[in-house]
């Protein structure tokens, strides 16, 4: 079996306007659907970020893909891998995430461009053996995942948005209670650096109030806060966030994540920090252990290098004794299959999974019978070859078909927010 | 396809008297051939430890492989793991490999007892899907492994003999000629702790004077120096030992191993140092790297616990900047291969594997068609599914013949230097 061709198809889905503190998401998601056909009539597929640099990232490996043995990836990585180091040692400031929306750090493209490649290939053989893919590469050791409820504040929603306008504590809880009936999702993730500290803190309050001990917590404001926002947070939500919470990338870099970690220690706080801004490859690991700034490594098939590099971070964290969720970005059922495969098959997975999922809609789904089904908060693997879904090429023709009518390539949360919000909006970290 | 049947055939091979700091190499070595027979009519194999101890450990799994996915091997990895754990919190002393024989550590038998079911479960996968199990896992990064030539001193060798006696620099040159010469190696193992120290490094100063440089040397003592022994020898062997080079379990512990790095880099005295005896679980890499004690770990997928762990090893070490070999047993051409797709499918691999190889015959090969063939020192991946060999029944009748005939199922190093060479020996740490 040798891969004869690679399709991508860019797509466009509709997304609300949720907030973080890189700025909004704009009315459309950009994602690649990825096809790799091979002479053996079967086809595997991936799903990955969308634009213009994902997409030029896919087509600078067309050649290597091509009449490519899908068992013999490890060659592949290893050469992107190599030639990514070469570009590294030679950008300026080095390789960080704290300014760039995931997707678009140029310093991880390599990672990105392969996990999509990877994915398809382990598609095609779990299709070839008959065996999902959570067992081609190893074997699963749960057969569900368990994700979390990903709460958004969102404001400016188009008419008929399912969930509402969201900027206090009260409609939050409002919107976890509608997505946690429709989901049965058991922990809750609070997007935040959005609005004043003081409204996060009664969020997560109140959330805990309606929820209970049982619905662990966590909150992601992505870097917004100074060291001593971050430890003021910590101090007040240190109840809230301990039981089997943790409070993810307050502030911007390792040594800043270490500050607030040690001065919550002194105070006798364990809450325990995860991080997928500060922590985004092999390399940052031992560094995050040694400073202690990071307890929980987030990882992401997508641009961690795919499924099995998220099987060798969870033995990595393993190792050192740091626990591993999974980081999300608006994505479709494809997407949610490979990171379904991948958790399925990391014995260290310490905490639910990160998903998007509830804010993409049916319409834009491109899985072959419509949305991946959720119980009580969990995917199931299925009992089907390879990631067990398949392609609706009439969706995928109406995804692409939105790609070709949206004027952007590029996502940019700062740009929509000059849009709609204030002409002269931009990031600033810390913000408070 | 499911595993209907776990059959275990204990056989007995020839070996010459190697000798080492554990003692002397008994007449025969014990080894396990492992068939796991399938609904589907396929059988896979693999090669293990012998005698009691790890049929015992093979015994104590049959009721859960049978009837087992042989896809589905990561939660029988992590319930023997656990159990282990569970034992090994109640172990006195906790787990050292220092005293005890490679395969006879109580503490990693659940280890060595997976990786014999999960390297033939790979080999049945290969099979199954027509693919060598290098590319199984994850794509070979290489086509063909290097190993190094493996000398040992030994004494009272049988009549015919093909390396005769070694118990000097002159001999050992020989041999190590003899050796290069049949199987094309182009780097060179001593195995030390033997003889005076001052013989041992005459014996290296030799081997560099009649190989030169080209040739790396390594010295391996099994911890048999104090110390200060340790120190002085790498001193005086900082030339021959730094060239792609390395010292190996010089003393006992990796504080002992740590003393020796620091003392050497005070003289500015680089030399590596790698371990199979101080370092032998995931747990104590990080351990040997933060004290710097240990550069080179030494994988062998029959006791890390198979060739996906072997695969876990060189990203766990790539990503400390540590570097990898390979550690051997006295071993037949099953094991050879499974050593081969390991090492074949690690990206961070950065010295010549060992083997025991060359000290078997074509007399006790159970592989099909005879001894595996080295070519310029490496064995090639062959164009076969699964590990690439087969079993020659009628061979393995006479090594389970010869295994019945003989009175011992353990590895007694100590007992054959007490019956050959001195009544009183024992295994003293350190010795010099």
């Amino acid at each position: 079996m040798l891969i004869t061709d690679l399709v991508l198809h860019p797509i466009a889905i509709s997304d609300p306007p949720l907030r973080s503190s890189y700025g909004r998401h704009a009315p459309f998601a950009l994602r690649t659907i990825v096809e790799l056909k091979t002479d053996s009539g079967l086809t595997g597929i991936s799903e990955t970020y969308g634009g213009d640099g994902p997409l030029a990232g896919l087509e600078a490996v067309r050649h290597r893909v091509t009449g490519m043995d899908p068992f013999q990836l490890a060659r592949l990585y290893r050469d992107l891998t190599a030639e990514a180091a070469h570009e590294m040692d030679s950008a300026p400031g080095g390789r960080t995430q704290t300014y760039l929306v995931p997707g678009e750090n140029p310093l991880d493209r390599h990672a990105r461009t392969f996990a999509a490649i990877e994915i398809a290939c382990l598609d095609l053989i779990g299709r070839a053996v008959g065996k999902p893919v959570c067992d081609v590469i190893g074997g699963r050791v749960r057969d569900e995942v368990s994700f979390s409820a990903y709460l958004f504040y969102k404001h400016g929603v188009p008419a008929g948005d399912e969930y509402g306008e969201v900027l206090d504590a009260r409609s939050c809880v409002r919107e976890c209670k509608q997505m946690i009936a429709k989901y049965g999702f058991r922990e809750i993730k609070l997007k935040g650096g959005v609005l004043e500290p003081d409204i996060e803190i009664a969020t997560i309050r109140a959330l805990r109030e309606e929820f209970g001990r049982s619905y662990p917590l966590r909150i992601d404001p992505n870097c917004a806060w100074s060291v001593e926002t971050s430890v003021r947070v910590g101090r007040e939500l240190q109840e809230e966030l301990s039981d089997g919470g943790y409070l993810e990338d307050p502030c911007a870099t390792l040594e800043g994540m270490a500050e607030v970690r040690h001065r919550l220690l002194t105070e006798n706080n364990h809450m325990p920090q995860a991080s997928n801004v500060a922590v985004t490859c092999f390399a940052d690991v031992p560094k995050a252990k040694s400073l202690d700034a990071v307890q929980i490594v987030l990882s992401d098939p997508h641009y961690w290098g795919g499924m099995r590099n998220v099987q060798q971070l969870s033995h990595l964290t393993g190792v050192l004794g740091m626990g591993l969720s999974m980081h999300s970005n608006s994505h479709l059922g494809v997407s949610l299959m490979a990171m379904t495969h991948a958790a399925a098959a990391c014995p260290n997975l310490t905490y639910a999974c990160d998903t998007h999922y509830p804010w993409q809609t049916a319409e834009d789904e491109v899985a072959a019978g419509g949305r991946i089904a959720f119980v009580n908060g969990s995917v199931r693997i299925p009992d089907k070859p390879g990631l067990g879904v398949d392609l609706d090429y009439d969706q995928l023709a109406r995804g692409r078909e939105r790609y070709s009518k949206i004027p952007y390539r590029k996502r940019d949360d700062e740009a929509e927010m000059r849009k709609h919000v204030d002409p002269d909006w931009r990031r600033v970290l810390p913000r408070w």
